[in-house]
């Protein structure tokens, strides 16, 4: 689907007018979506925009990375929308002198709200090809921050963890990290993107709304910290988690050796003389019985005493 | 809370004019410090001083990095305090060319020590807005020291354990390294905040006083270099502790398995002579039992030389 | 064996013609491509085109990193070809006023491909030296797009495994490593050289067709994050699978000491009632059996209220 | 402890002149030295010095990080010393147009030395505050080396190692990685420092013996290379013994398993067969004996070949 | 020993003449070597070429750093050579207007082949004293490959190993990583080396031949990549195998724990029934015998499901 709309030099707002017209009518500003483009609408781009066919081959594949590129009448950007299960989606906007052409392939609130913000909005005078990038870019990175929030929530419940679920919990670590990897895919190109959108000599209209964009850069600086710090954070409680784990291994070896040490010799003199021979003088003798018990308590208490001496209680 | 104080052309400290005036008073120089401002208060950063929409939104908003920046007649800081616990509590200061605003949401007693200061000093011609800054951003990063030095003390417990509260002392160990992270993210930013006022062009009040500002930054080079120290201690603790840890259970697995190997074929002999069997020729021998024992001691004798030759003992 | 192909400034296409009149001859310009050349004609670099004796000697060797090497009237460029298997192959390149030499010592489809379509084609006109560089250079690097979703796949497989074949899939992961490590060696180089490429001051049929090497160097800056990424990934998998295993052992470690822990004392009091001493008082007690059996129930019952309270269960 | 030592322009030693006469006696050059000073003596920094308070608090104060600050009159240099056990101390310098003044808070061969080289010397027309500087700094970083050394013998004698006493050795591992992370925070700052020193356009007299403040920095860069490069040993030796004793838990737990696994079974038939049961046919049995021991040799040979199969062995 | 060659004008080659005499022929360019010079001879280095004592210095203490250093009317260079077994050696050069001087306190075989080159070749007018440096630096650089190619080898067989010698494998390994380790501290010093020269505005020599000097930088750029992924190919092969080994453990430990599980129940019930009280009811039961095995089989089978149930199997 494509939408067009446009504000005449007498600040009128003008909608759905033919597309081929939007640089013949003369309007201060024209801004055309495209919005899950079939293929015959996007064909305007290279016949009615005389796009540049690697940028509209960008728009057509999915995923690129976030970037910027020059052209000679206009700048094409490339950023990413994060949907749903952390899905990305790319979102293109070409910026010529007087005109903003945005590109999706899926439904976009972030365009509806700043279409139906215009349409609505007194202070039409204020608004520009550049102001709806801004509000668009706003919205794109603004949604970005719930989902490190549920990471970080996960995390959370992770560290405080009972020891039951966890398995479940190392799987939840995992599907963590990844997510995480994910997200920084997405936002240090982005950071990126913003940072070279501010120092660049090319556009005029990025420099005159600096503080704006710079609050976007903002976010993005502290996003792609949240993410970093999270991943450590990650790696701090595997790691930790190995730690305790390999005590607690240790902790049980020792006590099944000292059991073992301390049984072993005592049944295996139980063993003893528990044999048939016939001829075995001590089971004969008057006290006999309380010999192999008083042997078994020296066992014991050597063996208690040398585990002792080592430390192990 | 809304406060205010000036200092006239001729050296005499003037509070709580109506800052409205803050200009049209003429003063030499003029504080109006914000503390846990209300709704109504915080309209005057826009209504009275006409700051930026994005810079009081930064001031409203919860924990911004720490930044720096520039607008045609002030520019804008945001610096965190740290208060017990480590939580971070935002402290923003605007300055401009004859006023500073400072703006906090908790009670700031740096802001309060230097307020009470210039109000008692005799030397208040030395004093002016980026004096203030100065000394409130100096006692800001020298309450940063604590924090690491109780780490370091607690990093100096763990690494002078005794094996008994081993767990605990894994835990204190997450603990710190969280709580260094967390450092981390006050302190660097902070520290590449010092660089840019040091370097920047635009600040001719910093300049001048590059001395002092130099002190703050070498305080926040030290403290990074600090937190990531005792990040790179934490870790050395943990690996450390694992390897010591598997070299035990190394240990331990051994005397289990010399154990079983020696009394486990001796039960055995001593269970087949345990067995009832009518027809058992060796039961009747008349050295049957000295056999039996014979042949434990030559079993023993065999498993040990066999764990020597192995070197596990 | 040699090819040569040219446009002469009719744009008629001559194909075949002796090499050495690669420059009398006039054209607009010429490729002349080495497949797997002899030794004979490989002499031609040095005495027909009077290449530099380093540049040939890297067209020989095998294996030069990928680079670009300016000579006063041509340049050289050492790229990398992606074979099956991972088998790096190399393809070099020289282009001067208005030539273009391809060196390669294996069959190469991409240089077949170009080759083709220039003759095939009609829009000769739009053809140059530096056209064929970019068609060619472009193919290169598509082709490596599915190395990398291969191991991908694979990386996929193994974090859906299921534990029967899991020495497999730890061999797997260790293959997907050093296949990633490989790609690492080829991207990462090619990326650089494509970045000197687009910002060299030497290089103006580059500069002229900044948007087409800007693409290919968009797919190699997309290239080196995936395989960052799926490092990080199987490290990820790497680290979790060790703890997922730790915890295992742990839990199994766990039930063998309950067991022993319950059974070792038992099985001794057992063998102390099945001793054969001619005076063992208890054996004749009229209730001895029923002793011996509830001294075995305490027991079991001591043990299993002690690991309770330890939270082994 | 103040000492003063200054050269006439006739190249004559004059020392212990009153030091606040260092400018006014119009020496060629002059170097004054505070030893443990005293708090009545650090005040001539102020007022004899007029040195910047800043400057002097970073002097009174323990640990600065090595460093250099520019004032207008004089340059300001924090170093650091080591002294044994690794503790650091500080030595600061100021130099001055015509004059030098160290200041240090232990004694300091260092100084001595030079100092004492100066009053015995011939050649005094080629010294001035610079060389006095090189000749301290260069003692200073001389130092450094040993301490080193001597962990690189110990990180020898780790690697030589005998089984006995893995325990002390792993203790000795992390003392070592704590005494390298030690030195690395004496030396990249002074590192940074002299090549800051190399490349200030403000320090004339560094430029004119950058030979000899060069070789200081060859030191300084081979040091910290020493320093990282040993780090990084110390951890392969840590990993390497993880791996080893992984290796080796497993060897042990494979005996242990199969110990268990063959007399399990056959102490379990001999308890059968140990048991009183009125009616146990084969105990009765003419061959039962023989039968019970053929039992237990088929027994062990099936666990045998089982765990041959298993590749166990 | 001294050895000394030089090119008159007229292209003929004279040797041995007295060094002292190097400048004062005008040759038309001299090189004298140093070959594991006495004391005495060492002193022509201050007294007849007038080196600084710094440079001096830096040739007769071992192991220098590889760096360049400017002077006055000559270039130092400190390079290091590669001998057997890894060890060390450096080659110092210094060069100046028309003169080379090589330094070496071991036979020099690259200096010995490009000595002989020389007397024996032709096309004298091709060569001069920074032709000299190329060649025996080219050599040098050259015979680092086989180094690196002797580990590779070695980390294949590694790679390629049988269980049974794993212990040696491990330690094979560790050899290696010391290796690499000691190779990296040559070669990126002597690749940044490369650098420098190729990007100093000191060195015209170099300049005219900066392809043959570039072509020994891409050999050190190539080396230095080949040292960093062997070394990374170390670590993964480590770490690798951590995780079969501890999977292995795991394995190891549940059928232990199975078949502790099953035959300590077990053989506790053949000891109840073996002990020898007067008064055991079962003893005298007709299937008291049966009752038993009865007993064992459902204890068995129950033990079996649950592990089963467990997915122990
Ligand atoms: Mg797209
Ligand atoms: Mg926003
Ligand atoms: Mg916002
Ligand atoms: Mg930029
Ligand atoms: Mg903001
Ligand atoms: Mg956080
Ligand atoms: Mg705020
Ligand atoms: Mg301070
Ligand atoms: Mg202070
Ligand atoms: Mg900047
Ligand atoms: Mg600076
Ligand atoms: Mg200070
Ligand atoms: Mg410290
Ligand atoms: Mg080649
Ligand atoms: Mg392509
Ligand atoms: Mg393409
Ligand atoms: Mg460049
Ligand atoms: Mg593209
Ligand atoms: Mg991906
Ligand atoms: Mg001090
Ligand atoms: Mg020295
Ligand atoms: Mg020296
Ligand atoms: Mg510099
Ligand atoms: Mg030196
Ligand atoms: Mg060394
Ligand atoms: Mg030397
Ligand atoms: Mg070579
Ligand atoms: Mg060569
Ligand atoms: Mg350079
Ligand atoms: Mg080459
Ligand atoms: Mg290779």
């Amino acid at each position: 689907m494509i939408q067009s709309l446009a504000i005449t030099h007498e600040n009128e707002v003008v909608t759905n007018f033919p597309i081929e017209d939007y640089q013949s009518l003369k309007f201060k500003w024209a801004w055309i979506d495209f919005n899950k483009p079939t293929e015959i609408e996007i064909q305007h781009l290279e016949n009615t925009f005389k796009f540049h066919p690697l940028a509209i081959e960008d728009c057509i594949q999915r995923l690129q990375r976030p970037k910027l590129d020059y052209y000679d009448d206009y700048s094409f950007f490339v950023t990413h929308v994060l949907r749903s299960n952390l899905i990305k989606e790319e979102m293109n906007f070409f910026i010529g002198e007087n005109y903003i052409v945005t590109f999706h392939m899926d439904d976009s609130f972030e365009v509806n709200h700043v279409w139906n913000q215009i349409i609505k909005r007194q202070t039409i005078k204020k608004w520009d090809e550049y102001a709806v990038f801004y509000h668009i870019l706003d919205k794109i990175v603004d949604h970005y921050f719930p989902f490190i929030y549920s990471i970080e929530d996960k995390l959370s419940a992770i560290e405080n963890n009972n020891e039951d679920k966890m398995d479940a919990l190392l799987e939840d670590l995992f599907v963590a990290r990844h997510a995480l990897l994910n997200l920084r895919h997405t936002i240090d190109p982005m950071r990126d993107l913003l940072y070279r959108m501010l120092n660049s000599h090319h556009l005029e209209g990025i420099r005159k709304r600096k503080e704006y964009f710079g609050d976007i850069y903002d976010h993005l600086l502290k996003l792609s910290e949240m993410v970093s710090s999270n991943r450590e954070i990650t790696s701090d409680i595997r790691d930790s988690y190995i730690s305790i784990n390999s005590h607690q291994t240790n902790k049980v070896m020792r006590i099944l050796t000292i059991i073992t040490s301390i049984f072993a010799p005592l049944t295996f003199i139980a063993g003893i003389y528990g044999m048939n021979f016939l001829y075995m003088p001590e089971l004969n003798w008057r006290f006999g019985y309380l010999f192999a018990i008083g042997l078994m308590i020296v066992v014991s208490i050597a063996m208690y005493s040398w585990f002792k001496r080592k430390g192990w209680f």
